[in-house]
């Protein structure tokens, strides 16, 4: 026969999770709801989703949902909040690691052309800044404008170094971001080409423009 | 002294106008409703935006409005339905007009860029598709849909005729359009660049693109 255990006993184990765990679970289910609310805006637009629809989707009550997040409105703040600060920070990363400025704008473009294929991404262009109200379009549009600038600064030092041709960098910064914006309004997840083709063939167009190279076509 | 006047007594003049002067001093009206809610679509938002706003600016009643339209998804249709058909008949005039591909589109570029910085141009950017119901938002799909056709087809016959270097004219055309679109995002009318200035130096971007001509750039 065995020796009786001289371990102590095991606390009984709470039914309750530790406070850490909570927080944790709580994050979790509040980033599953704001996905849930992004794929519904990007399938059906913003105003033809109701939290009823999320709701729905996840399998739980309207008033479950008001543990998450405060209204539509709040959803899609933090949506779009999400998205530009990705970009914000991945274009960061980009800066500090240095380099040819065209090098660092090919490597920004291609952050903000993946990021607008992306559920959060989706929401910054189809659904603009109209529905909100005017304190948090005010915070939106700083963000907007950080990653504009960014743009607009490297353009600028591009012109510096050579990479790229002469012109206003404001103009510049405005009609890329133009261009790879609008591909959160025509990408579909299920059509012929991936988020990565899509962003290099996108980024190809807008730096090489489309006229045949050796005739620059003045208008 | 004069004989008196043979010609005969002209009719009373009825206090009331004629037909025909009616339906045209309607449509005048109705004309000058969507141009004032295009307006102010276009400073505050479409959500913003209310009837009884639209009608102060007119120093109308609310139920004054109602006789020219239905309500407020109904005067927005009809300012991105005015602003589509416009682009929709001039890019027509330029096609008829003929000649080489990449100059038609450059035309068509021009007149898409120059609608986008107009009141009802700017309603289609602003504010989507999203708030409107199905039936009329597959209608102003069609319309979007045979624009972006046109540019679409311009730039197959540019790569065909050699102006334009050989890419998926499906792809420069998404580009090219969001980056005339995004216009309507950021263009202000108390802006330093006019409509026009916008339009050139934005399609010689579009056409030229950014980099250094004599080295193409490959992401």
């Amino acid at each position: 026969m065995s020796p009786p255990s001289s371990r102590p006993a095991a606390a009984p184990e709470s039914p309750w999770l530790a406070a850490d765990t909570r927080a944790q679970q709580r994050e979790l289910k509040r980033q599953a709801v704001l996905h849930a609310a992004a794929q519904l805006f990007n399938e059906r637009g913003f105003h033809a989703t109701s939290l009823d629809d999320i709701a729905e989707r996840l399998h739980v009550t309207k008033p479950t949902l008001y543990y998450y997040v405060k209204s539509k409105d709040d959803i899609l703040l933090e949506c779009v909040r999400t998205a530009l600060g990705m970009m914000r920070d991945e274009i960061v990363v980009v800066r500090r690691a240095g380099g040819r400025a065209i090098d660092q704008l090919v490597a920004c473009m291609r952050v903000y052309a993946l990021i607008v294929t992306q559920e959060f991404g989706r929401c910054v262009i189809r659904i603009g800044e109209d529905p909100l109200p005017p304190p948090l379009r005010r915070e939106l549009r700083a963000l907007k404008s950080g990653i504009d600038q960014e743009f607009r600064r490297l353009v600028a030092e591009g012109i510096q170094e050579g990479s790229i041709a002469p012109c206003d960098p404001k103009m510049a910064a405005f009609m890329l971001g133009g261009a790879l914006s609008w591909i959160g309004r025509w990408y579909r997840p299920d059509g012929e080409l991936s988020p990565e083709q899509i962003a290099d063939r996108g980024i190809a167009l807008v730096l090489n423009g489309i006229v045949t190279r050796r005739r620059a076509t003045k208008t």
